[in-house]
């Protein structure tokens, strides 16, 4: 793959987990949202929960996870790529570490509660990163849930 | 509660999260076992799951945030203290970071996985953290877990 149908790949990907964290932001939960790929097919699609679910663990890409390991019968996720709107948190970097997904693209980053932050070395060292695909609607998606909140 | 008291009651707390532990380990699980207590209640019991739940996320003190949450009918855990037998991996402690949870008391340092290393800044800057209560059963028991395993 070249690296232009590379990132047209990822955004398409990118606008199905935007599809899942506008479903976030209208049930009153943080808008973010994630996909996760194995081999060209999405095996899992997933948005915040914590306010439903009264489960500070629901992050979207937490869900993914456990419903990809589902999808795929085990629990690594070595053939995949997790799509998620805004830059995981420790606590899901900590979990894509544990089942050693060697890609991940993310939206906007999140410099108060992102991983590159607080927990820099929680990933598993070869998984490759991608930051700031379709980042300007990600970030706005947040920018408009919070202010009307005010 | 003068010291003493406040080890004794750590103990005490800490081998109720043994026998957690222990029956991870019968099960195949690695044997890691959580409990929370809130103003001396036990709300919550969890073991290990991965194995059984083929999903990575399920470490003894998700399944504990999560059961706690929906004992307390509120997502944060601002009355608890946490207890479990090994040191807690950058995911579980960026949970615990989250659930904003004031205590943690582990038995076990873990030098290879443990948040200390790898996510220091993931939990909430006021927790407090006791690390090497009942540290001996706590290590002992992985060991032989994972020394039956060779």
């Amino acid at each position: 793959m070249t690296q232009e149908e590379q990132l047209k790949t990822d955004e398409r990907y990118m606008r199905m987990a935007l599809v899942e964290a506008e479903a976030a932001g209208a049930a009153g939960e943080i808008p973010i949202g994630a996909v996760i790929v194995c081999q060209g097919r999405v095996i899992a699609r997933a948005h915040n929960l914590t306010e439903t679910l009264n489960d500070v663990t629901a992050h979207a890409e937490m869900q993914a996870i456990t419903a990809a390991a589902n999808e795929l019968g085990g629990k690594y996720l070595t053939d995949c790529t997790l799509y998620v709107t805004v830059e995981p948190c420790p606590m899901c970097a900590g979990a894509l570490g544990w089942s050693q997904i060697p890609r991940i693209v993310y939206g906007a980053a999140d410099d108060k509660r992102g991983f590159h932050v607080y927990a820099p070395k929680a990933l598993h060292p070869r998984t490759t990163i991608s930051g700031g695909i379709l980042e300007e609607e990600c970030r706005q998606l947040m920018q408009d849930f919070f202010r009307s909140r005010r």
